[in-house]
């Protein structure tokens, strides 16, 4: 069977792999991209269910809107008011089926086969072969603790005009990175001076541990007149609420929501009305400050908990900084003391010794640092988190 | 903003107009293309849900497996021999969000621009996008009231050399139209000979009126050894249980099933966990059989009441073929007595009547036949039927 051209984009993945190997018995895991389920509000989305089945069982068990339950986009238009991002009206955004969705509509929606988009080296897996099924080029950006370095951003930018930037601002996956406020208004500025569209991908904004990240590019944006009209903003519910609902929505410029809707129609259709009302029920409840509340709480210890084990037990061998939120380290292998410097090569030894990390290698479009890996402390709680990383000191 | 070529491809579709004069008060409508969601089973859904966040809140809350949640696709196997596809494994079947992303997968997976489709002529409106946002040419096949005319498709496919064959062979939409026994057969045969990937959209299939209809594709394929490994079945429980949990299911060779999950994991990761762990529960505690002659014992009786409606009231000045099952009426206005034969002409004024329907004309890729028309007896009771009919030959 011939498949399409565009399949041959995409590579297999490594981590695809690496998961294959997780289901070994007793093996610690910070491999995952998840969430820890064991955190989640199942009783208040049980209200929530029933609440919704009994005050409109007819709509949400029918098809909706492809634009998103209508009760969903004014929930949902709140809680980006409360985050900063006060002038989001209900119809400046769709609901779509998970934030993966959202990138998948917008490279659908603005990239042509040729078409150059910039990413941070490093950025989400998924992101990368999503654009690159649709034909995208990709261009790859370096970070540093402070986010996109954007110095050589604009260079890149006046290079390659690129149709789109990707980032992830805030507690980056996997860098953890979270740009600063400066250079944040440096991207709004960039995006306006080379109409280049702004994708901002932020799932992990809510959950800073001690004080709250720099506002969005969303709510930066009347800061900087006229960037509004080049920039998209992807939320996201399942990293504070729940993964399984699906649930994530898309705020752009009106002419591209309008075009992203016609492609969602023939994606699929609308995202779950079960789910939609589900999610609306649960916010207009008013359950959500507890919720994030003791999601940063665990997060919060078990990220400073990894952080002390590491440097106790690997100490010169690795070097990271601490995460301010989110659910991930990212690390450097350093080569001390002749440790491996290689976490492609570390990878196997540390399953093997019963704990799992993800390779730093295929976040990267281009030119990966293969000192690199991602730790994810979100599902292992503390004791697991001491002993995972006494097993990779020891694979060390 | 330069959007995407392949947003081009695509019309504005007609319909969405006519979805715009639906909000006036007291309009009858035979426009929609969906379940009547008064006949949902709300409580048996309540009773799902609960048990599922019982016996799995934390699975059915998490991310999962983008190739579908294991107890929803061990049901659906279940539920697929139920209907004489009796060598499904859970395996060879992955979960949808809807039918409408099964046919986005296969077109993501399979079709480089300007590779040839053939269709009914007229078709399922969504697909004809869908497909063309991919860059397919789309080729017209045309039917008559045994579904598509296997003579003419021969001709076609020797002529174009398609990539993929797309039906709707059971109570096709818009035409109502069923493949005969013969000609399912040939279709087997043909798409083996021209190595054409078939796709059988089979979501109307379990609503029938009195007998159930032949054999799909797929239960017939083990009688044409080979066809299986050119075949694709589309499944869906919108029309049966509810379209809001929004799952649907593709039955796949398993190198293009594997090629078609990389897609989605792109596309939206997995389908809500919390809809799919629902419907497992439901199909699991065995009320699918009383749910499904609920609707079919209804839905007969509107499709019998609408067609004697249109008998009494039309006359002459329309034709058409029963249906035997689905939600559609599909009608040519006949001109006769010197009454309109334009379906187009005739919408405004019936909504101007307060009646609406589909004009049959978008439903066709290539060469309309402007005289059609699609009538849903699904959404109205009998006599808001009847009551449309006579707005209807008021109109005409």
């Amino acid at each position: 069977m011939q498949f399409a051209d565009r399949l041959n984009q995409v590579e297999t993945s490594a981590i695809r792999d690496l998961f294959k190997l997780l289901g070994k018995p007793g093996i610690v895991s910070f491999a995952g991209g998840f969430p820890d389920s064991a955190m989640c509000d199942v009783e208040g989305i049980r209200t929530a269910v029933n609440a919704a089945l009994t005050e409109d069982g007819g709509g949400a068990l029918q098809y909706g809107a492809t634009e998103g339950y209508p009760a969903l986009r004014e929930q949902l238009a709140s809680f980006m008011a409360g985050k900063g991002a006060q002038d989001v009206a209900p119809e400046q955004l769709i609901v779509t089926t998970g934030s993966q969705q959202a990138l998948d509509l917008l490279a659908k929606t603005m990239i042509s086969p040729g078409d150059k988009v910039i990413v941070e080296g490093p950025t989400f897996l998924a992101a990368i072969q999503c654009f690159r099924l649709y034909g995208a080029q990709l261009v790859s950006a370096p970070i540093d603790a402070q986010g996109v370095q954007t110095d050589v951003l604009e260079q890149l930018m006046a290079q390659h005009r690129p149709k789109m930037l990707y980032l992830i601002p805030t507690y980056g996956n996997p860098s953890g990175a979270t740009l600063s406020l400066a250079r944040r208004k440096r991207v709004l500025e960039l995006a306006l001076q080379y109409q280049c569209l702004v994708v901002e991908d932020d799932p992990y904004g809510d959950l800073y541990f001690d004080a709250p990240p720099p506002p969005s590019l969303l709510a930066l944006s009347p800061q900087v007149p006229g960037s509004r009209e080049w920039l998209a903003h992807c939320g996201s519910l399942s990293k504070v609420l729940s993964a399984g609902l699906r649930l994530g929505w898309l705020i752009a410029p009106p002419e591209l929501l309008a075009k992203a809707v016609m492609c969602k129609q023939f994606s699929d259709a609308n995202t779950s009305t079960f789910a939609q009302a589900t999610a609306a029920h649960y916010l207009r409840a008013g359950r959500m400050p507890a919720t994030l509340a003791h999601v940063r709480k665990v997060y919060a210890e078990r990220a400073a908990g990894m952080g002390q084990a590491l440097r106790r037990e690997l100490g010169a061998a690795i070097d990271f900084v601490p995460p301010q939120g989110g659910l991930f380290i990212w690390a450097r292998l350093t080569g001390a003391g002749g440790k491996i410097a290689d976490a492609q090569e570390l990878s196997p030894r540390a399953v093997e010794k019963g704990v799992a990390f993800v390779p730093g290698a295929p976040f990267y479009c281009a030119n990966p640092d293969r000192a690199t890996l991602r730790l994810s402390f979100a599902t292992a709680d503390l004791p697991k988190i001491e002993e995972g990383v006494r097993r990779l000191a020891q694979a060390l």
